[in-house]
Parts: C-alpha cells; sequence; structure tokens
C-alpha cells in the first residue's frame, strides 16, 4: 500500500468505525467537520455528544505534509541540492478516538493508529489501544486484553508482551504514581525488523483499527444497563480528572499538537464533557473504588 | 528579616487571610493539614470546601529546603571545598492560594508570593496576583488593577506597568490564544535594583501579600448575590476548564511541582471542583460570554 491509499483506508475506517458506535449508542449520530490546516492538509473530525451511551465522544482522521521538523531528521539524511541542504518533507496520516460514556460503568477508551513518511525514504507505523475503566472489572479486562494478544499473535509471538509493557509504561501518570486504566498496547516507529517486513506491519496496523470497534460495542453491551449510584458517578468523575492530567501534562499526541499549532478543538476533544477534583479525596478501604486503584499499577498479567 | 522572620510572617500571613475569607464565605471554615517533605521542610494545606461563597479554596503555605537544583546555580558560584564542588544548598517558602467560588458572577482568584535563598549568597523574591473572571466586569477589573496599581505605586513608579505586562505574558494560554483572566501582576526575581534595595522589596512584597485579602473580600461582597442561571453556570465550568489547562500545561509552579515529586495534593489544589469541555463551543455574538472572551486579550489598559 502507498501513502494514499494507507489515507483511503484510514478514512473508511473512520466511517466505519462511527457507523459501529452509532448502533451501539442507539441514539446519537456523529456530527462531522472537515478542516484543513494551512501549512499543508487538513482532517475530518467526526464529534458525537449526549448520546444513550457516549457522553462525549470523537473520531478524528487527519493527514497533514509540510516540511519536517528538525528533530525528526538528521543532517547527513538530507537531500542535498546545489550545496545546500533541503530539509525533507513529511506526511502524516492518522485515527485518533477518545469515547467518554455516560455511565461509570461502562470504560473510557482510546485507540490511535498514525502512518508517517518523509520524502528520504524513512517511514513509519504507530498506534494503540488502552483503556480506562472507572471500576476495573475483571473478567472486562481479561477479554480486553485477550483480544489485543489475538490481534498481536496473528503477527507476531512477541509483539503482545512487547507492546503491552510499553502501554504500560506510556499510559502512567507519574505524579499520582498510577496508570491511566488498564493498558492495552502501545508501539511506535515500527517499520521491518528480524522478523517482520513493512508490510507484514502495516496488516498487523490495521487489524489494531479494525480490532477497535468490535472490542468496544462488546465492551459496552456488557455494561450499559448496569445499575449506577451517584456515588458511582462521583468516583467516574474523579477518575476523568486523572485522564485530563494524563492528556495535558505527558500524552505526546498533545503535547506536540498544542506546541506545533494544530487544530485545538480537534486535539481537546480528547477531554471529557465533566470532570471533577477533590483535594486529598481517599476511597475507603476495601471499596470498589479502592479496589480499582489497587489495580492501576504496571505489570498487572491479565491474559493467561 | 532573616529568612526565620520571613517564614514566620508568611505563616501569619496565612492565618489571616484564611480568617478573612471564613468570614466572607459566613458558612464554612478551613481544615488544616501538616505535612513533611523527605528531602527537608515541609508546608500546612488549609483548604475550605462546599461554602455558601467557596466551592473549593486553598490556602498553602510551604518552607522547603535541600541542596539546589543545577538549574538555579553556576559552576563557578559554587563554593570550593578541597578541590570539590559542593552544590550550594537553597530554601524557599512562600503562600499559594486558588479560590474556586461556587458562583459564576464571583471571580476565581489567584495569589502567590515566594522568598528564595541559596547557601552561595543569592536571593529573590517573587509573586503575584491575577484575577480569573468568568464574565468580565469593567468595574470590578477597574477597582483590582487599581487596587494593585496603589500597592506598586507605594514603592515604585515602574512596578505596576512592569509587573502587569510580565502577567499578561504569564498567565496566557498560548494554545487558545487567550489570557487566562484579566491578569494582575507578576514578577520574579526581585532582589535589588536601581532604585530599589532588597529590603525595600521585601517591603513591596510584603504588602502584596497583605493586600490580597482586601482586594478579593471586596470582590466578594460585590458579587455574591448576584443571580445567574443555568446558562451561567455552564460558562463557570468552561473557564474552569481553560484554567485547568493553564494550570497542567503552563504554570512554572505546577509543572516544577510535578516534576520534583512535590506533594500533589497540594500542588493540585488549585483544580476546581468540576470543570467542562465541550467541542467547538462558540458563544453567541454580543453575548455576555462572546464579550468576556473579547477582553481575554493582552495589554488592556483597566486603570485611568
Amino acid at each position: 500500500m502507498n501513502s494514499e491509499e494507507i489515507t483511503n483506508w484510514l478514512k473508511e475506517l473512520q466511517k466505519d468505525i462511527c457507523k459501529q458506535l452509532e448502533i451501539a449508542d442507539g441514539t446519537q449520530n456523529f456530527v462531522t467537520e472537515t478542516w484543513e490546516r494551512k501549512e499543508g492538509g487538513g482532517g475530518i473530525t467526526k464529534v458525537i455528544k449526549e448520546g444513550s451511551v457516549i457522553e462525549k465522544g470523537g473520531v478524528n482522521f487527519s493527514a497533514v505534509y509540510g516540511v519536517a521538523p528538525d528533530f525528526l531528521f538528521k543532517e547527513k539524511e538530507h537531500s542535498i541540492s546545489e550545496g545546500v541542504f533541503e530539509k525533507p518533507s513529511f506526511f502524516a496520516t492518522g485515527v485518533s478516538i477518545v469515547i467518554h460514556p455516560e455511565s461509570p460503568m461502562v470504560p473510557i477508551i482510546h485507540m490511535n493508529i498514525r502512518y508517517f513518511e518523509m520524502s528520504n525514504g524513512v517511514k513509519w507505523l504507530g498506534g494503540g489501544i488502552d483503556l480506562t475503566p472507572h471500576y476495573v472489572n475483571k473478567e472486562d479486562a481479561m477479554f480486553f486484553h485477550t483480544e489485543l494478544k489475538k490481534v498481536c499473535d496473528k503477527h507476531s509471538k512477541n509483539y503482545y508482551s512487547e507492546f503491552k509493557k510499553w502501554a504500560d509504561d506510556y499510559f502512567f501518570i507519574n505524579h499520582r504514581n498510577e496508570t491511566r486504566g488498564i493498558g492495552g498496547i502501545f508501539f511506535d516507529r515500527l517499520n521491518s525488523n528480524n522478523e517482520m517486513t513493512f508490510e507484514q506491519n502495516l496488516a498487523f496496523w490495521k487489524d489494531v483499527g479494525s480490532a477497535f470497534a468490535p472490542i468496544y460495542t462488546e465492551l459496552i453491551k456488557r455494561n450499559k444497563t448496569k445499575s449506577y449510584t451517584s456515588e458511582n458517578k462521583k468516583w467516574q468523575l474523579l477518575r476523568r480528572g486523572r485522564y485530563v492530567e494524563f492528556n495535558l501534562v505527558y500524552d505526546k499526541g498533545t503535547k506536540f499538537g498544542l506546541e506545533t499549532n494544530g487544530r485545538i478543538e480537534s486535539i481537546l476533544m480528547s477531554l471529557p464533557k465533566f470532570a471533577s477534583w477533590e483535594y486529598n479525596f481517599i476511597p475507603e478501604p476495601n471499596s470498589n473504588e479502592q479496589n480499582t486503584l489497587n489495580l492501576l499499577t504496571k505489570g498487572i498479567n491479565w491474559v493467561d
């Protein structure tokens, strides 16, 4: 696949995911906005709000290009034209998703897959899916990780353990000493390696994107009718506060977007409709809240 | 005044401000927690919540010491003992305040004054007060800036214009291209200069701290009984979302605290009880909300 084919595949993926999420929500549809980037390219932002399941969610496609930022290449990689260093141009495309459900019993989910190439021939794939349950439910966590492991195992025996660890390390709120949720998989700068060609990694990457909708709609189905209390709702808003902390303090995509004059509304569509902070909130011992906190730690094995 | 006298003065200031805020609130009192810092020193955190005026607020005192972080001194400034560079020790003390009122008609306020010294003789004063009205009211904005100008003018003819500009530049949400609120004054690394000795700057600095309570309690008195709608409340939560963005993305004190293993609950007491984000929210033309946005810009002259 060339970059145009990858771009078109991502656009179709965006449409398909939105369709699946609309069916799972049952009441609201996505609203579409297209936008252009002054320096080159643009995107299609699709947002949904106040659905019966999804309180606020976004599925964002973008494809941008221009002169590559300096930190992405070494001078010796430049093409030289008449003695002058010519900076390579870049092309980047991807789909990013964050879904904040109304019910504290339904988990928050995030997915991103991205493709990057430069005119100097460098190219890579990146991506990840991670789950942030307001209350960690072991069966759901095992289902989630087992499904991701299946996607990985289809392509490489090493990828699940490698990318699960990468997600544990990446989705970590250092100042709270807790993981954002139960992790998932995360990978970056995949091209080819000892066992996989670029095309084989591309097939893996596409499977990650395609796995999102069936996994999340299953988690919605399992949890959307569960009853909850105002205490559950209060806890949900506190957990969303942590989500905001992660995204604004650590998330590389968010930081990159804020620093490079990206489209703010598309970048910050990841933030929840409502979040809350309470000074020094400490859950009751052995409560569901405390049990969830106990599981927000790296290195838990969620598969057999 | 030596560092011990400054520390004691700050502790008294903290007590006095809390007393004034309790009177202004009318129903709730501050709850006190003392904490120790493993590497040296500690603090007294005072928080108030769910008052009739103040929904969530904190007045934090700290006095910490230890080996100075590398970026704070040059090697040539080190004392040398038997050929070995000895890093200077530091002592830092200050009071930090953020108050989030229940009513959208009462502004959010922030104040911080801090004193820093090192064993190599380097010492300085820093501080600031800034106001973040959910709705900018010109009379209140003029009152606020005029009071700050009086404090400055008592000590130096240059300080108000200089430190007002510094606040405009500092309390700026770059990715939104808007100021956090209507600014105020901000200054850092004050020691002595052409016109002022350290002791004279210390007198100015103390006046800034002492000005906080009378200014903010007056603003509470003016606005606390104003009625408001659910639309006003919705806007307040969106503005608080911006406050969260500023504090987590830009605020130097917050970033320093998160990166240096500070006491998280004291650092993040600045975050509101509730905040909200809405995709691409655009106020009606000529609405009070739009008029406020129009005034969230640098360089407005709020005094005659």
